[in-house]
């Protein structure tokens, strides 16, 4: 056929962007910032240069790197020219980063000049990469004998393509490795037609639908969840496709990020409770503007008392869900139009939820039976999904869709409630419920309410073998400085009782063991590593 | 694969609305009034219904409708179960009419009471239809020997399906025909995904990118183009997917416009210039509430005169631009950030144009040699676009194919400048350029001027055969009542010459014949009937 056959492409969202807003301004920390014109220039010299280094379609590009401009260059870059970004995870322990590694096939290996001695030592045994280029911040070029380019030279010399060239959208476009809390690390993979098809969903979820007046043309934006990390939630391909301001923090340092949300008047961003918290409190951020900022929080439930302290110092937060294996969003807390009128105490609980599906997307919550619970906000099951955008299994294991795909649903292993509106509260992972005596135990309850004691900062809860129960709840609790020594077992089992005394909390839920530790270990996105805890604590 | 196949389908956005917003609004006229729960029961009788009229995947259903709760049902119910939704134009002349319905294959009709004496009429030579299916509003059932079926009489005795089946997104959901100025009627074809990618993309321009604050959950939409023109520029399904309070006119009387749009707190809305003009004209305009709801204008070119007399009334207004080629639109006056901060008077110099492209179009302005005309807002040549919703030739003509994509670009037939900021112009089209002496003349250009003399109601322009030019202009113009026999062909050209001194018309763009006429033909959608006029009036 003579008519153009139009796929689904990331190009295209960066075409729009690059033409509706060629002057608009992309900046990295204090030291860079261009425009919209130079950054589409340079995915096009980046394009050039892959091809010289023997990328082609298909080729596994490892990037390890801060968030930055030059990353937003090749998550067009890289994908542009048909190869796949694999957004390696710096944050990973040794062993599990060298396995993604190799388990990906990356070729080329992209990596920040802080990561080199991290290089250094995986070199020895990445046997199939083929080049080493090293980014560095500034003109200082660090000498490593296996530093084949460095990024910026390569760009600085190649002839930029003439245009990305057209691909089919079914090509692999990214791959990342899930930093689940059992076992190895698992590769989930994307094309272009997919997370093109979630920007614009997500755009219209942000935009149309929005919470705090929907996201828009007037905002900038600045991830606060890595941008190796699940695409940054898709963020900064809907931020290019808008041709908003965006800004790149590099290695996340609160002075730095309170800076840049001042200076730059950031005012839209994502990012897990911690880092909310850590922002927080800092000193420095009782004397920060923060241009009354909207904030989708996901990764981890958001509790309201979090919520109002980003509230007293400006800053609009709402929920949002996903998964490495979804692309990652699923849903936001958007607030229905009715809803927008309530009381704004009201609006909180719906605010700090996960929220509501996004456009394309279809979730159910169903029990063990595969029957949806009912949408009571109570009734828990396992939160099953169908998007344009899912992986299809696990990378370079086909054999784990069938399992992941159980009845044509994708299992996301999150039980939850749904409620009348159709909004989700996340309870638990399913391979963390404690199963007592027939019962359920959601670890995430009784972790919450612990941690609704004054002298308690943080607490996580695993089940232990029992012989007579099958399973026990143990806490592993980290006490606030001032409470080490003196508080006991039974002052926590006093505060629990009180809440099955009002029925918040079931009798059985209440764990037996405490152990006090001066930290809880995590995962490389701030969960509890119940992996860990479990090995440690349940001998399991 | 066991991963469940994704296909973009129409069904999917209704889902997202239903799911959305189930308590919302759906009305008609003052007749009907339900919810989008309603709305979804009887998408999926609707449904049940056709097939047991034997309807099947590919069955091409023509509809004869006005505005209406039912002409959305059928948006989704038809393609819903893989059928063809013909959305046939009662505005057609007679001939033309029978010819699309004939050529469509129409194996079903579904027609509003209204258009019964014309079914009739047509019946006699519509051999291939199997079915007919009356609408009526309210409960009296108009009696005609050919009638097989009620509507609503279909839909209460239909068992609603459990859910509308998948199917594969590249199926043909609508087909509808060009009311173009030239030769028999051209059918154009959209399937499931190009509808799909076009409602996204264009809630993304709406919302995301819109002016006057962008288009969002609150809104109340009620379509002013019909809903059998290019899926009433396809809002119909954009408001849908946002669940927001959708308002259907039924056939477009003044009267009930103004009292639905200030009853029913209409916020959004689109239509032609002629539209508009009648609502605004209108004694009840004076004492309408219009919401300060905002208004797409296309189809013709909006006046900064036509903008200013709606925004004295509250009506914010802006333009748009696409084609029945194009499923329809293809850009939307959406302020850029940086136009927002400018002076009014200065904003509605864009506001008024066509405006800029959606995500996933791209567009080119280019001349007979199919270069890039300079983005100076001056030079002309052709639009031509790429976006993943075109046509990709016209219907069962698939040799038309080469001709509307040569370069694999679509064709439009529109001229139009391009200015600095990618916002094009339009000024002719191509087949109503008049060719004289080696130049163009572009006869809307010489209409806009004609149509400031203060005594000039409206003026057509076409090219006449001229032995020596090859073509020269002739001027058709309808004067208002009080000058009729007052003005002559002097003063006219005298009105032109003052543009000519000022350098904004070229001397031999001025007409040396002047026709005056009580009317001047239009087309089923309001623009010139230039076909008729160079048939009547140049022989040709």
């Amino acid at each position: 056929m003579p008519a153009y056959d139009y796929q689904l492409l990331l190009k295209h969202l960066l075409h729009q962007g690059v033409s509706w807003a060629p002057e608009q301004e992309i900046v990295y920390r204090d030291q860079v910032r261009y425009c919209y014109r130079d950054f589409y220039q340079r995915v096009l010299r980046l394009g050039s240069a892959l091809r010289s280094l023997g990328v082609v379609p298909g080729t596994r590009v490892g990037v390890l790197e801060w968030d930055s401009h030059r990353y937003l260059e090749m998550y067009f870059g890289i994908p542009g020219i048909g190869a796949v970004m694999h957004t390696a995870n710096p944050g990973l322990a040794f062993e599990d980063l060298l396995y993604t590694i190799c388990h990906a096939g990356d070729e080329i290996i992209i990596a920040h000049a802080d990561f080199a001695p991290l290089v250094e030592r995986l070199r020895p045994a990445l046997h199939q990469v083929r080049k080493f280029v090293l980014i560095n911040d500034g003109p200082f070029r660090p000498a490593y004998a296996w530093v084949d380019a460095y990024y910026e030279d390569l760009l600085e010399e190649a002839a930029p393509l003439a245009e990305l060239p057209d691909l089919d959208e079914d090509s692999l476009a990214t791959l990342s490795y899930t930093t689940g809390t059992t076992g190895r690390p698992k590769g989930v993979y994307f094309t272009q037609r997919q997370i093109t098809l979630q920007t614009l969903s997500d755009c219209v979820a942000l935009s149309a639908l929005g919470s705090y007046g929907g996201v828009n043309k007037h905002d900038v934006y600045m991830p606060l969840t890595p941008m190796f990390h699940g695409h940054a939630w898709g963020m900064p391909y809907v931020a290019t496709m808008l041709g908003i301001k965006q800004v790149f923090p590099g290695k996340y340092e609160v002075p730095i990020l309170l800076r840049l949300i001042a200076r730059e008047k950031v005012t839209f961003s994502h990012c897990v409770p911690t880092i909310l918290h850590k922002i927080l409190a800092s000193p420095a951020a009782q004397e920060t503007d923060f241009n009354h900022c909207r904030i989708i929080i996901g990764g981890a439930a958001l509790s309201k008392s979090l919520a109002g302290e980003a509230a007293q110092r400006g800053i609009q937060v709402y929920g949002g869900y996903g998964l490495s294996e979804t692309c990652p969003v699923l849903t936001i807390a958007n607030l229905k139009p009715f809803m927008e009128a309530w009381e704004s105490e009201e609006q909180l609980d719906w605010l700090v939820k996960p929220g509501f599906t996004l456009p394309l997307v279809y979730l159910k919550v169903i029990d063990a039976s595969g029957q949806e619970v009912p949408q009571d906000g109570q009734a828990v099951g396992e939160v099953v999904v169908r998007t344009p955008w899912c992986t299809p299994s696990y990378y370079q294991e086909e054999a784990t869709a069938e399992e992941l795909w159980r009845g044509g649903w994708l299992h996301t292993g999150d039980l939850a409630a749904i409620d009348q509106y159709g909004y989700i509260r996340l309870v638990d992972r399913l391979k963390d419920v404690i199963k007592s005596g027939g019962e359920w135990i959601v670890s995430q309850d009784v972790e919450r309410l612990l941690a609704q004691h004054e002298d308690v900062q943080e607490a996580a809860v695993i089940g232990v073998p029992d012989p007579e129960w099958g399973e026990r709840p143990l806490a592993i609790v980290v006490l606030r400085q001032e409470a080490v020594g003196r508080l006991n077992d039974a002052q926590l089992k006093e505060h629990l009782g009180r809440y099955v005394m009002r029925g918040e909390l079931a009798a059985w839920a209440v764990p037996q063991g405490y152990v006090y530790v001066d930290e809880i270990p995590k995962t490389g996105v701030g969960k509890y590593n119940k992996r860990l805890l479990r090995s440690r604590y349940a001998g399991v």
